[in-house]
């Protein structure tokens, strides 16, 4: 953490002070006339979008949201290891993981071959591979998720908090919308909201909206409002839910276990977070034709006897049940996540849907909230830095391409992952070989640890994601991937620190200058060279693209990582690029040099496959993912990436 | 962390209901007649001591303040490896690593041989040995520990807040006071306060106290009013210290350094939290007999230009001063920190001492806030002990005995280390031989990294901390030191943890039993043979002291360390007592068993030295001391420990 760059202030160094700024322009209680971006949705999706957003005073954000307030039972409880280092970038992840479960191992049940009205443990894995991410695979409940999305908005610098009890009326978008400008045509999008609190209730706002996200899950209004469809068909399985604090004699009650019982269907437990509390998911009946859940009037005694019929010969009391659902497992997705129609290349998005909104499956693999939240991750960047006047709305347009085909992923695995988990076990002692093999099963969930992870996710190359050119100098580092941490030590203090989480949450981009193998301080240095040519080449892209009177550091952060041992490098010789004075009074920043961890013997050049003889730069995106891998001299290759969708300031 | 015991509750786990208690009886704003332990003073000792009891809902507490509010700018800020382990206890460590700078190294200065004006690098070293703590050395604003500590009593079920504006005028003790009943008698202390806010300006309040204790500092008004004095000397030697914005090519100017001039004296460098802040300790004149600093009128001017002599050739430009002081050094001391005569064997103490109250020193080995708050650690748990019928009061005598031996041993270092700190460093030209080799101060400044981490301390045998007749079960667990944590992995879920930190700052005794070689579930082994004493004989301290209904493991909480492989284990096979029921439904406890983190390589047996073919039991104190060390059959042991100072339920 760095503070007091601009002056020493008393208390919380995570709450900046208030910005006197747009954000703060309406009255309150009521939503202002003109907004920059229009969120409408508390969930995942939005929430992480209203905090990205938030931590810039220039933007005037807003989200609205139906409900009276925030949600305090949660739905989803799967937080992804790719996930948790998001909020690492949010400034969160220490909360989550201290108060999370954390999904260390997964055990699996089929039943007895000798006895097969008896389940037995058939399998015990490890959840997530070694060295997949510093973090772990954990579960907490959506609404503490929420809690730390609304803290972060609450403390940012616009105090940003969601206006509730509001309900989409109608979204209409202007077809002629102008650019720049503060006219009507920069604002094309209008919204009407029905406020539902009694003190207003049925009173009508309309708001102009620059930009409208609509992360108002599967009913999605902004959806409709933009014609598209949630398509796909549901698998006619119906699936209960349920949070409880059970007595039980099953012994992997506090590990996650998917369990197959040969007649009464499957059961997966999710330990939840307090040491108590579990999640059962329970197979219900096959649904008819044309039958929904909701017409079978199950109860949550039903649920209880079906999990005790699997569990057979384990017991299961239930003392209270927190939360219950039932649901029917269904893959839906919209063919496009914006308003721009199919083959208009020229065509700016002014409208996204993010979450729930464009794509539903099934809970059991964990996967909703965190794509949720990475749809929201991925598009806020984006927005911010249009907004701001860094980039050309046409990176807009990557949002729908980038994230469509994630969703679409999800949908293929989930459907797959679906099936296997409602199929019967195949008994031995038949020879119809129906059924499907509990080993199979325990394989495709290894396979699919690292997607479940969500550390797969792998962008195509676009104006912002590079073609793989020079992917061979950081082997480890794929371009569209996100980036993969490891630990080095920071060089002027020694300190032990996790490279990628210097990517914050803060719009800038990150370029890592991995030096060759040369003393970085030689005059000949590469390091040095690039160093230069950063900070004095008309050609540079710090100079082009950092606003006057701004930090360095403000739009592009460079940092540099050394082969040598931090006891063998004097900070004093270093360029002099790489201690940059900032702020008002000239501070020097001491953060921008990293060493191998040699000590631990965790050295980043072999954890990430660098090439030493030749070092590399790598280009890491607001978002944590990688979108670019450079020779250390691809000076011409950097002007020209950041050229294709930057703009000068 | 466990939560959700008696039923499921939305919301921040870590804020627990509020306790409908004897701590909410009196009028906002107006401090209760009568209160079971009065604080008096916000530092670290009565924050501390304040968090602790604010757990106890059945404890009325208050703490009283004589300044208007929070503290907001720190005058201490070194965060001992040990301090941190008690912040984790506390519930807030996390919050101190991820926003304080960590001391990794250390680097020492000299004159140049060559050219002794200048100041040249003598050495540089890891700042704590490994593996003395899980926990880095840190450095963090002392108003910043404080809102953490505030944080803890505002969530705590009894809401507790200090009471400002309070000046202590008198306190006086009754001299026939009874132990039992709420008659004026148990209320033995009276303490006179004169209000200090506005609103209240001269009003006086009196209050009666079981206890009171005065962490009301170096000019403490509770220690003179017990007659006790600091006694000591001073060493006639000036210091400035600075907190400032500047800009310097001093290389290690975030990292922390001492630094001797050849003419100018001594600086110590101490990088502060934030990537920015740096504090500066710069060495004055001597002082003249009987002269006092504040004569001296010294200017933040003076101490720049002193700092910036001392730096040559280095140059520092101070941007911003956000605190600064001058002192003298000195070591003082009481002879005791309660109210109880010297040789009284039998009379009770009702008022104590904490923190600067009854010692203080030179604050440059960063020790002052650190031992504070272990005296407060110590007195709270007994306090509570007491006060909830659990203990006899005889054991609030153990509080003096313990602390003003530790205070003792810091003042000597202290002299010590500040003596070579201001001596001139030694010139290998002049063959005089005067003055202090640089070398000799980084050798002692090495050796005494235990003492200074505050991992040294080590409470003599007494009624509370037995002789060590069974140490050598459990070398590395020494009787008297604090818990020495290890990684180890819990049975039920697989979890990495930190055996230690299941002592939290609760009020509870630990009992860890460490299993011997055989399997711990047979019908042999002699850790099943123990659960059963602990569960059903009537020499069990368990049975003897746990009150009617509450949870087994509320007075003495006892997990077991298994030597196997966590999954060479099955939890159903284990001792139901290792699997007990709680709460008002009966929910079991999974979190009582643990096991070696083999794949980590660092095995709990070997890191701590345990007698593999015979375990032990290893009795830790509610303050994390290790209270004894005993076989795993040491029935009689064990209940003849708890007799000599538990009282039956």
């Amino acid at each position: 953490m760095q503070f007091h760059l601009n002056g020493f202030r008393t208390g919380n160094p995570e709450i900046p002070e208030p910005a006197g700024s747009r954000a703060a322009a309406a009255p309150a209680g009521a939503l202002p006339e003109g907004v920059d971006v229009l969120i409408v949705g508390c969930g995942p999706a939005g929430l992480t979008l209203a905090a990205q957003l938030a931590a810039f005073p220039d933007i005037r954000t807003r989200i609205v949201e139906q409900k009276s307030g925030p949600l305090s039972l949660g739905q989803a409880d799967g937080v992804a290891c790719r996930t948790v280092e998001m909020f690492e970038a949010f400034g969160f992840c220490e909360r989550v993981l201290k108060e999370a479960y954390w999904v260390n191992e997964t055990t699996f049940w089929k039943p007895d071959d000798q006895q097969r009205a008896h389940i037995a443990r058939s399998g015990r894995i490890q959840d997530t591979e070694d060295a997949l991410s510093e973090f772990p695979h954990v579960i907490l409940n959506q609404a503490r998720i929420h809690d730390f999305y609304l803290d972060v908005m609450r403390n940012a610098a616009t105090r940003l908090e969601p206006d509730y009890s509001r309900r989409l009326q109608d979204l209409t978008i202007s077809p002629a919308s102008g650019e720049a400008g503060n006219g009507d045509s920069a604002y094309p999008v209008t919204v009407t909201l029905e406020r539902l609190d009694p003190a207003h209730e049925g009173q009508i706002e309309t708001v102009k909206a620059r930009y409208v996200v609509g992360c108002d899950g599967a009913r999605s209004v902004v959806r409709k409002s933009l014609g598209r469809l949630l398509s796909g068909d549901s698998a006619n399985q119906a699936w209960g839910v349920m949070d409880v604090l059970a007595v039980t004699d099953f012994p992997d009650i506090r590990i996650k276990s998917a369990i197959q019982s040969a007649e009464e269907g499957s059961l997966l437990i999710i330990p939840r977070e307090g040491g108590y509390l579990v999640r059962l998911y329970i197979e219900l009946d096959k649904l008819n034709e044309n039958e929904r859940v909701t017409s079978l009037n199950i109860t949550t005694d039903r649920l209880i006897a079906a999990a005790q019929r699997i569990l057979h010969p384990y017991t299961l009391e239930v003392k209270e049940i927190a939360w219950w659902s039932v649901y029917e497992i269904g893959q839906r997705l919209c063919e496009k996540f914006d308003d721009t129609p199919d083959g208009a290349e020229d065509c700016l998005p002014r409208v996204f849907i993010a979450g729930d909104a464009c794509h539903t499956h099934s809970p059991k693999a964990g996967q909703g909230m965190n794509v949720s939240m990475q749809d929201g991750f991925n598009l806020g960047w984006k927005l911010a830095s249009v907004l701001r006047g860094q980039s050309s709305p046409r990176i807009l347009r990557t949002y729908s391409d980038e994230r469509q085909s994630i969703a679409e992923e999800l949908i293929d695995f989930d459907r797959k992952f679906a099936k296997m988990f409602s199929a019967a076990p195949r008994d031995p002692a038949k020879a119809d070989g129906k059924g499907i093999d509990p080993a199979e099963f325990q394989t495709y969930f290894v396979k699919q640890g690292r997607f479940t992870a969500g550390t797969e996710t792998r962008y195509a190359p676009s104006i912002i994601s590079d073609e793989p050119t020079y992917q061979h100098l950081a082997k480890g580092l794929t371009i569209g991937m996100r980036f993969h941490s490891a630990p080095v030590i920071r060089l002027a203090d020694a300190k032990p620190v996790h490279l990628g989480h210097t990517v914050k949450a803060d719009g800038r981009w990150r370029l890592f200058a991995f030096a060759a193998t040369e003393d970085p301080a030689g005059a000949s240095s590469r390091l040095r060279a690039l160093c230069e040519f950063l900070a004095r080449s008309p050609q540079s892209p710090i100079g082009q693209y950092t606003p006057k009177g701004a930090d360095i550091d403000s739009v592009i952060d460079v940092r540099a990582i050394f082969q040598q041992a931090h006891r063998e490098l004097a900070i004093e010789a270093m360029p002099s690029f790489l201690l940059p004075t900032k702020g008002r009074y000239g501070l020097r920043d001491y953060e921008k040099m990293f060493c191998p961890d040699l000590k631990s013997g965790r050295d980043i050049f072999d954890l990430r496959a660098i090439d030493r003889s030749r070092g590399c730069m790598v280009l890491v995106r607001p978002d944590q993912y990688v979108a670019n891998v450079l020779p250390l001299d691809g000076y011409a290759e950097l002007e020209t990436f950041f050229g294709r969708f930057m703009l000068r300031s």
